[in-house]
């Protein structure tokens, strides 16, 4: 099954675009769970557990699992396997190296970790990402224009009259002869989330910036959304995962993740 | 010791602009070892073991370690700690992310695996840097004009008259207060790399693309080095690694890396 069917039946069967971002820092999780043999592990189950029925992917980010050596890559793994199979995974790891490299990559992520989908850097051109699209089941999702500060400094660049990511969005839709591409477009810049949206009309999109990092919900579904209110992945993270710091974290996790849900198809084309 | 004293010590104890890339694939290293309790390490500690008299850097790149998932995490921190302390280590992970992201990338690599430089991905900008920066005595060293074919697809784009990787190499510049910035630069552009030294006069560079991919060492060596023939980190990682696939690939390995130590030092400045 293509990724993009996978998401539609996930986003369908839930009613939802919520994407919910696994980003489990040790040093944020309720102090109780500490003594847990695996406690990354066990956090990321009861927010499984209470979020499921709720949300069209999961997204886990490898920064917070390599910051925990080999005992973190172990607890992703297990993440993985232990999330629904009809959700589907998208790895968060912005990766990009030279075409061997990117197959090792690919290899890690598609086949060790059995992902849906990785992120990954634009910088390096087409044949860093190759090696991603050889495996026509998955995707890459490509750093398009990103939710941070910094997008200014490269991504807003005008190349022959047009905007980097603009350049990067039309590229990506050239290489997706596989259609296993699709574009990272941060909420936090609405008015460029429409532009990329008229340009990459099939692609899926991941959409950060929602919640903690402040981007509007309204304009983000507008936008970001193809013409049947679909293809949009709205990942949130922090506000999700730590709705509470105290043992009620799992349904505080749910009622944030619900509340969310249901404000996103308040705005939803139908 | 910041890390550019760290690495001209290196050099001069050495004689040595060489790198050697620690990109240790299991399907490549001869069969014999493979019965190994930890193949890629027994690999890493023998290619070490002979040549760690003629380089001035390591660079294991991650990806080939991510490959092997949990055990491919303990060889590489295995092998971080078997290096010799006065050589440094740069980890190659082209990581790039929001800076909440990006601070557990430096945890993991610089407090984790305790390696000296990493290198990081532009796209994002300067608050995907920060956190790196934080740390005075390391390193991270930019991608800016990379070896691959897919460079041309967006860092030679012009903006304002000018190729996206000059602007890179700028901006490095201005970031680099705490002096522990550095680029990545591929040996296979050397008119680029020319324009790039005149650039950034005082900053480490790593320079990938000699050996498999083929860029030259002269041109490599006069444009790459400072002034005083310094401060290039010349990478190889597969022609020394498989220099030989039989029992005999660490001494093939040590005469490969001296014959491109020697080959480099004819072309340097004195």
């Amino acid at each position: 099954m293509k990724f993009v069917e996978k998401l539609l039946n996930a986003c369908r069967k839930n009613n939802s675009l919520v994407c919910v971002g696994l980003d489990t820092d040790i040093g944020k999780i309720p102090k109780s769970i500490l003594q847990q043999d695996d406690p990354a592990f066990f956090f990321n189950q009861k927010i499984i557990d209470s979020t499921f029925d709720l949300v069209c992917a999961y997204k886990p980010n490898i920064a917070f699992y390599e910051a925990q050596g080999s005992r973190g890559w172990d607890a992703l793994k297990k993440t993985c396997e232990y999330i629904p199979k009809e959700i589907p995974i998208i790895l968060d790891a912005k990766r990009g190296d030279i075409g061997n490299t990117a197959k090792m990559y690919a290899k890690a992520y598609f086949e060790g970790l059995k992902v849906d989908a990785v992120t990954v850097s634009p910088y390096m051109g087409k044949d860093a990402i190759l090696p991603f699209l050889e495996y026509e089941d998955k995707c890459a999702l490509i750093l398009c224009l990103t939710s941070n500060d910094g997008a200014k400094d490269f991504q807003l660049s005008i190349i022959d009259g047009r905007p980097l990511y603009e350049i990067v969005a039309e590229k990506v839709l050239s290489w997706n002869e596989k259609k296993n591409c699709g574009l990272v477009v941060g909420a936090t810049y609405p008015e460029q989330l429409k532009r990329i949206r008229e340009i990459a009309r099939s692609l899926p999109f991941l959409i950060p910036g929602i919640g903690a990092q402040a981007g509007e919900v309204e304009s983000t579904v507008r936008f970001g959304t193809n013409e049947s209110g679909e293809l949009a992945i709205i990942n949130v993270s922090r506000s999700i995962l730590y709705a509470s710091s105290g043992e009620d974290f799992a349904p505080a996790a749910r009622n944030e993740t619900l509340r969310l849900k249901e404000t996103i198809n308040l705005y939803r084309k139908k």
